[in-house]
């Protein structure tokens, strides 16, 4: 069972690349049909799609493979509706290194930063940034229109793919929503202090994270196999478990991992300011010299190696870190104990154990 | 019939907001879900679907009238497909002034610098520049989810819906590979030099605008109404000549137009540098003197009012203000041809005459 877990969700992979090159490559035809130099906008959208590592699809595909769903027709459907989610998580990857600024994304300069590389180049007039942003938005833009697009051709029964769309609409909506509150958070955490900080780090982990990777994709697939009300709540509690150790194992990494292993400069988290639960245990921990510490060094864009090493210590030493550790470790428990009760086949639950391990237990 | 087309023209704006104001209302519960605090986004969404001239919406419910589609079930669908367009522009000019970083829309201040007020308001951290344009950001992704999911809402037959669909996807495709096209323009034309520019700036036209504001939305109502090949096809030439006709006028009341009725300040697109047919035809025109002028004054974002009138008058001139009336006329002309021989009832003939005049006689 395992083996056919682990060969199916590779086939899987491969699966969702092919479906997304035919279908970005039909895109292209009416973009040239516009102008042959809107070509960069599509190497950027590929760029963002030949990555990552195919998580959502996975969990949409064994969610709708557990609550009975087949292959034929419906297994077609279910290859579209795992590439709709890998194309809006490529909208909502150009737009956050956007939004956050970031340099790189998977060890490779973002779009905005390869669209502003392109203008300077080519010597062209006005701000390279400004086109650089311009591209990226505009990429994004298009992958969020595709994305439903390859939704709604998922040759699902309608009642299905109504049931379906009704938690492709929610996870839309929710995401953006929990983007803002992530952004209002990093922008307003320092003024309202650690009263309530950890409450509302886990609050934008649940609908960024943790409904938005895995609860929902899970019951996308669910839906679109007609799932019962009890799987569905089997889902939910799993999901929304297991999203939460996902993020918080991505918080621990973002500090401590080894940027060989991520991809991701030591301590670009901490440079950037995030919020995160990690760091609101430790705030709400910390003595006057730890507290004023973090004040002083959270976010500074310029952070050298050894006030990420000081950033660190209070991080371990206030018992934030085996705190975070703990909570990965009781979610995952709970995660495991749903699945083990989801009235699912032998198959489906070998694979989406070995993604609880994945999704916690990895190093990048 | 004129009474009776402005009548309805009038009901189908009030209705089509009313969809709006519904749909909003719904996914308000969702967003509160995520927090309250989330009220700012709504803010920008219900402040930029509140204004327009709901042209788009009058197209596509012209289109599906002129093609025999009827009331009852499907009028509610009509207008479900209008507010789609409505919700998509509003995505649209979103990501637009964040692109241009424009200060206002309408004349109030652009939802990017509305955000940024918010934060600095707030005595916030971070820069509120940044915190502005991801609010307006995101702000724009919900809307582009929304009008997708409000498109799929729209109870028509699932044959008509997909024929509209197609539509509807090739409409988004093809309006962001013209927007990409013209930052391309606005960045490379001086480089590229006057050779093929107003080719370049007609190309951007057609697909920035004539093909969206337009054909698009008048073919989007055809097919919703399951129109036939011909009608089709005079609906393209209407709306093609019509929409190119409608972005000259555009481009004429940038430079040419009075603040207090347009909204817009003085000159503001001689600032920005855009290259629209208008420059491209004074340009190709210019003497040496001429030239240098507007190679000099083009795109200086602190253009005063004397340098606003110098280029005023190379376009005048050049007579290039001259060449783009004449366009105008001729492209109002084979629109007036084309929905002359239409197959379409007396009512919608007489409603798409008064757009017309509404959308190339305006002054604002």
């Amino acid at each position: 069972m395992l083996d056919e877990a682990r060969s199916t969700t590779a086939w899987l992979r491969a699966a969702v690349e092919d479906e997304l090159a035919v279908f970005v490559g039909e895109q292209e035809l009416l973009l040239r049909e516009v102008d042959p130099e809107t070509g960069p906008v599509l190497d950027a959208v590929r760029a963002l799609l030949s990555g990552g590592k195919r998580l959502r699809p996975s969990f949409c595909f064994w969610g709708h493979r557990g609550a009975g769903g087949d292959g034929g027709e419906e297994g077609r459907g279910i290859l579209r509706a795992a590439a709709a989610l890998e194309l809006f998580q490529a909208a909502a990857l150009l737009h956050d290194d956007v939004m956050d600024d970031s340099d790189t994304r998977r060890g490779q300069p973002a779009a905005h930063r390869r669209f502003a590389a392109q203008h300077r180049a080519a010597t062209w007039s006005g701000s390279a940034e400004r086109f650089g942003l311009a591209g990226a938005v505009l990429a994004g833009d298009l992958c969020l229109a595709w994305s439903d697009e390859v939704f709604a051709r998922s040759p699902f029964p309608a009642e299905r793919l109504w049931a379906g769309r009704r938690v492709f609409d929610t996870m839309r909506t929710q995401l953006m929503g929990g983007q803002y509150l992530d952004m209002l958070e990093q922008a307003s955490s320092a003024s309202r202090g650690a009263a309530g900080a950890v409450e509302r780090a886990r609050r934008v982990v649940r609908f960024k994270s943790a409904k938005y990777s895995i609860e929902h994709p899970l019951l996308l697939g669910a839906a679109l196999a007609g799932a019962d009300d009890a799987l569905v709540a089997s889902y939910s509690t799993f999901g929304l478990a297991l999203g939460e150790a996902f993020q918080l194992r991505d918080d621990v990494l973002g500090v401590f991992g080894d940027p060989s292993v991520t991809g991701k400069p030591a301590g670009d988290d901490l440079r950037e300011g995030k919020r995160t639960v990690l760091v609101a245990l430790a705030v709400q921990a910390a003595d006057a010299r730890q507290a004023a510490l973090v004040e002083r060094l959270l976010g500074d864009p310029d952070l050298d190696g050894r006030g990420v090493d000081a950033l660190r210590e209070v991080l371990v030493a206030t018992g934030a870190l085996e705190r975070v550790e703990d909570l990965i470790t009781t979610q995952v428990e709970v995660a495991c104990t749903a699945l083990e009760q989801a009235d699912v086949d032998a198959t489906a639950r070998a694979a989406l154990h070995e993604l609880v391990v994945a999704a916690t237990a990895r190093r990048s």
